[in-house]
């Protein structure tokens, strides 16, 4: 497994789409073979499943939730990450195990303990070099998104969920503090996105 | 929980569907308030992830495919048949765990292990009263139903898979004498019939 696994992590509104396009223009100049996919989906099976986790009309149990990222993950790190990570490849992934964690663990109350032990299974091996946690509220990231009443199922959760999801990420970060590395994200999107190099380089994924 | 679980379980073209018509109508005639269910499927987001399973066209990963049978279970049993139980009826299902472990954990070779510990966690605190295992070898079933070379992406699968099945409903049968009654589906639908019903008097679900 010679190439090199980012995820990048936090609530909504915080600003994880504009990282990656930067990320993205950042390898692209300086020439590393980097590949971006998301969760949950980045795979036609996974995103079939994705449609169904985030599908208003069509509400699933906390549990059948849960085991639809799970499957999700399992087929998505089989099919796309694993393979690109043998082939050398930074691999950048937009929310992975963690925002499962955060928000079916914590926020849900389904526990850490069962969804620990679901990601064993449906990482499939992968391991994770650096996880890019962007830091902000769920207020400040709803303000930015222009408030918190639209979208998908996820994004109508209460503020209240919401909360929970961010200690969730927050406890994360406090519990894995050689892999997570937590970005101020009421920063502007320059700022972020060097800090985001920053951790990189620390961790020789990219050269200083 | 005042209800009573009936499973049918066996490979394909053993006779499932034809035993469950069966016990409709004798549960209609004789009164009493039955449902009928089946897995993978039995709500709109089961069914939903159902198709996913089922699409020759939409290959998943054998983890994926055992965390869509997890999922899709949770949704099943939280939705309609713990409720179902809870109101005092009979819950006949076409399929539940015991097929996840005779086709993923046996024949994929995914591991009993790993598929006990999910069907735990998606069965939601299920009890099955009883299951009826059609017991008849893959040639006889394929036979009957005309050629193992039409149907859905599972029935595509070689018949030294479907051996495998097979021994994996005889191993759980075996290690669970007290649940698990192993019917000849090789006799007449009337004989198969009698036998279940006489299993289901047996057990105090139906009266004698």
């Amino acid at each position: 497994m010679s190439g090199r696994f980012v995820t990048v992590e936090g609530c909504e509104g915080v600003g994880k789409s504009t990282l990656i396009a930067g990320l993205k223009e950042y390898f692209a100049r300086e020439g590393y073979d980097a590949v971006f996919t998301r969760e949950p989906g980045g795979t036609p099976a996974a995103e079939r499943i994705r449609s169904i986790i985030l599908d208003p009309d069509c509400p699933v149990t906390p549990h059948a939730e849960l085991m639809l990222y799970a499957a999700a993950r399992a087929q998505h790190t089989e099919e796309f990450i694993l393979p690109a990570l043998r082939a050398g490849k930074i691999v950048v992934c937009d929310r992975y195990s963690d925002s499962t964690l955060a928000y079916q663990g914590y926020a849900r109350g389904l526990g850490a303990e069962v969804c620990e032990r679901l990601s064993v299974l449906s990482e499939r091996g992968a391991k994770i070099d650096l996880t890019l946690f962007l830091d902000l509220s769920p207020e400040k990231g709803f303000a930015r998104k222009g408030g918190a009443d639209k979208g998908d199922r996820l994004e109508k959760e209460s503020l209240d969920f919401h909360m929970r999801v961010y200690e969730g990420f927050r406890e994360i970060a406090r519990r894995n503090p050689r892999r997570v590395v937590s970005i101020d994200a009421s920063l502007g999107a320059d700022e972020v996105l060097s800090l985001s190099i920053a951790a990189m380089k620390e961790r020789g994924i990219v050269h200083g």
